[in-house]
């Protein structure tokens, strides 16, 4: 993979709100290209909602076509009901990066701040103040396309230095 | 839907061994069409083997044309990382389900078994020579597939009657 000039997909899944990130690493250089989050309705079954995780997920695939995709790995609550939803929607997400041929790497929530902030525990707004400033974003973004866009800067800057981890 | 005909997609997802099992209904009588198991790869990573889940299922789906599928709920574990895992197997496997527009029906073990052995609480091995019995196999099918034959019977045993739960 060329490692100089790449279009990077963050995701940060959830079965009522993923969050999407991409942009784009051209040499030391990182450059904002979308953001959003896809909202699941609450009416429907949670089946319907994984479908519309998928679904939501695939067209931005298709519309931006990233080369590489990024997944925070989700906090495991001390709750395995919670742990079972999450962890439904992640395996949506992962196909839904993976049956287009990209790679998906892990990051875990630590590596992500770490790389962002500079610091592992860091609060999420200063995840998404430092998001705002690394991209030269014109304000804010939501919170969870920060935490998207967050894990995508994370793999860009393990680009060319040493892989991500590529299993959960 | 056609509740006197129909053929049902059953699926037992886990991680490491995803059981399925296909039935055709016909009024009264339950016939065997396939069953199996799909095993992924110890030493990929789990993104990987979420991707040979999905793919082995879209292959039977693909072969076999079921109507319509039923997932079992899985048993959520205390330990919130094993639930993570299990959760993301599951929502592969609604997935792959989905996207060809099957309708996914959700039953817990506990309904599979008291519709497939009449008591809940029922074990493995009671679920296995039951499904041989009823589907007229001439050996005891694995347990994963057993698992996957069982809840197919269940929805079978639930259509024309109170529809599945569409939620999990």
């Amino acid at each position: 993979m060329n490692t100089d000039c790449c279009k990077i997909l963050g995701i940060d899944p959830g079965s009522r709100i993923t969050g999407y990130g991409i942009i784009m690493k051209n040499r030391n250089h990182l450059g904002f290209i979308a953001c959003g989050t896809i909202r699941t309705n609450p009416k429907n079954s949670f089946s319907e909602r994984l479908l519309e995780i998928y679904k939501g997920l695939s067209e931005v695939i298709s519309l931006h076509q990233p080369e590489v995709s990024a997944i925070e790995d989700m906090f495991v609550s001390h709750n395995p009901q919670t742990a079972l939803k999450l962890g439904q929607a992640r395996g949506v997400a992962v196909i839904a990066a993976m049956r287009t041929e990209m790679k998906v790497f892990d990051y875990t929530a630590r590596m992500v701040k770490q790389s962002v902030v500079g610091y592992g525990q860091a609060e999420k707004s200063q995840v998404q103040h430092m998001v705002k400033a690394l991209l030269g974003l014109s304000k804010v973004p939501s919170s969870d396309a920060a935490d998207a866009l967050a894990v995508a800067i994370c793999h860009a800057n393990h680009l060319g230095n040493q892989p991500g981890q590529m299993t959960t």
